[in-house]
């Protein structure tokens, strides 16, 4: 190293995503001094993906200085492996089977790396820059397309034994409940509480009670989805308020038995189903408290996330670096 | 301290149970040197328990050479809160709200203590001495009276922001199901995978097969408990056998929620209830790995302790102490 103090090091953080790749430089404090994106679809070989993403990003790193002023390059990216470095058989990436990117992107970039999955790298960028700062126990769970989540026990993320730790939309709250299309199981609280599930929930319930009024009915079934459902429910109809109260009862439950395995002090929410604010958080707390054990009643705080979610996947990436052991 | 080394030094492991409490001398390979057991309930005064404890073990010190020789006390109990070293409001003990426990017996030793619930303490020991030895990532379930359990990951165990963490036994199963007279929860794991659990699940098919032949007509509904419909099942009774299906269908499914969440190496099964062998394993491990996302499939060991009973709660109280920071 050459005498360069931490705190002028910037980290750099990739977060490789189905359409997109996006990249920042940022400063320990959580500020991104640089970014830019290119496409994760253009290149059917990997190899290529990381030239053209060397080329997008060294400019970034000549600017601020040369590669002494980085401390290393963290990788959030779907099926990320933080153990092996790879990506394993994502579904949403061009890239099939066992990818080793983060091993190419060190030989490439001559720079230390880190990968994980993205909502992991969301619970470190929430534990460096976020709402989660300070704390060694709490829960991340993103609420979006489909529901991922990230763990931190005594200040570290749990992993597990192979690196797959932390896959809590797919445990089954609902024995058999719903069956969930992409995985096979049925009851998983993903099926119920991504932007997915309340779609289904609503449909669901508009079956259910096919006589009744609701704005509901002025959108095709194709049309629904939880963005509809909260625009019908903050205009008071009564169906669509049902369908937040029903997602926020399985999310609810699905917490309190998540604090009853680690007790953590908060737990994080983060994507966009958090769009529905109280629609949604009021029913879960009320399930979540009804739930837990007395002891753990009234302790822990379900709060948002800190981070843009512009921002988030970057910082998240980013945050992996100042773990990342330096060489003494 | 007086360059006696590690490896000759013993720990003491101090188990408080509701009737009993049991302390061993155990050295470093989990060999009990020396052991003895006073009452639990004799005393109404904390002070006077811990008088006795100490005149019960001091003989045992002075005979391996004095305190030396000895790196210090751990303590299981009920309730026991590893941060504070308190035992909190445990319904089976004699001393009523928080007794600050391990800062007592420091006291009165001057040795180190460290303190946690008996679940943890269990997972030390396995850890330790037993059938977790090497791992750092496993989850022990303890089957008796209730459901208690013990979680490691990243070689540490998971305690929480406040030392409550692993209470797996409350987690919600069936939702709305089965009341747990205890909590007042409904459909938690305890409520069908404890003793207690079998013999409410034989009664209420007993009552479902009403009409249907069974060995365990043969006994009073206060004789039926967790061992005779364990001895009805092995001769082939229908209806206990059924029993034991669903207890490890619901054990299953729990099962694969917690490998979900932290990914162990292992899970170790201890307590009364493993004496049902295959009736219940069986059964248990084709719930858990069809409720398991793929990627966890048949990875994870469904193992019993291999610490012997007896010995169990001793071996895993002094285990904690091997855990201790010793000053340097």
């Amino acid at each position: 190293m050459s005498g360069i103090l931490a705190s002028q090091q910037l980290a750099i953080g990739i977060d490789i995503g189905g359409t997109n790749t996006v990249f920042g430089l940022v400063d320990i404090r959580g500020e991104i001094k640089y970014r830019g994106a290119i496409s994760s679809r253009k290149h059917d070989a990997v190899e290529d993906y990381i030239d053209e993403l060397y080329e997008a990003v060294m400019p970034a790193i000549e600017q601020v200085g040369g590669k002494d002023y980085i401390r290393g390059i963290g990788i959030g990216a779907p099926n990320g492996n933080y153990y092996s470095g790879n990506i394993e058989y994502a579904p949403n990436l061009k890239w099939k089977g066992v990818v080793p990117m983060s091993d190419m992107i060190n030989k490439k970039f001559g720079l230390p790396t880190a990968l994980t999955n993205d909502a992991n790298a969301a619970a470190v960028g929430e534990m460096m820059y976020g709402a989660a700062k300070g704390m060694k126990d709490f829960i991340m769970i993103t609420l979006g397309t489909g529901v991922g989540s990230g763990i931190v026990a005594n200040g570290q993320l749990i992993l597990g034994h192979d690196g797959f730790a932390g896959e809590l939309g797919h445990t089954i709250i609902i024995p058999n409940g719903r069956l969930h299309p992409g995985t096979g199981a049925k009851g998983s609280l993903e099926v119920y509480c991504s932007a997915t599930g309340v779609r289904y929930t609503a449909l669901e319930m508009l079956e259910k009670y096919s006589g009744e009024a609701s704005l509901l009915h002025n959108y095709s079934k194709d049309e629904i989805d939880s963005k509809v459902v909260y625009d019908c429910a903050i205009q008071g109809d009564k169906i669509a308020n049902e369908v937040y109260q029903f997602t926020g009862e399985i999310l609810g439950r699905s917490l309190a038995n998540f604090i009853m395995f680690s007790s953590p002090e908060a737990i994080i929410l983060f994507g966009g189903l958090c769009k529905a604010g109280d629609l949604l958080v009021n029913p879960t707390k009320e399930h979540m408290e009804a739930n837990l054990l007395p002891i753990f009643r009234n302790k822990v705080k379900l709060v948002y996330s800190e981070l843009k979610e512009a921002d988030a996947a970057i910082l998240g990436a980013s945050a992996l670096v100042w773990e990342i052991k330096q060489p003494s």
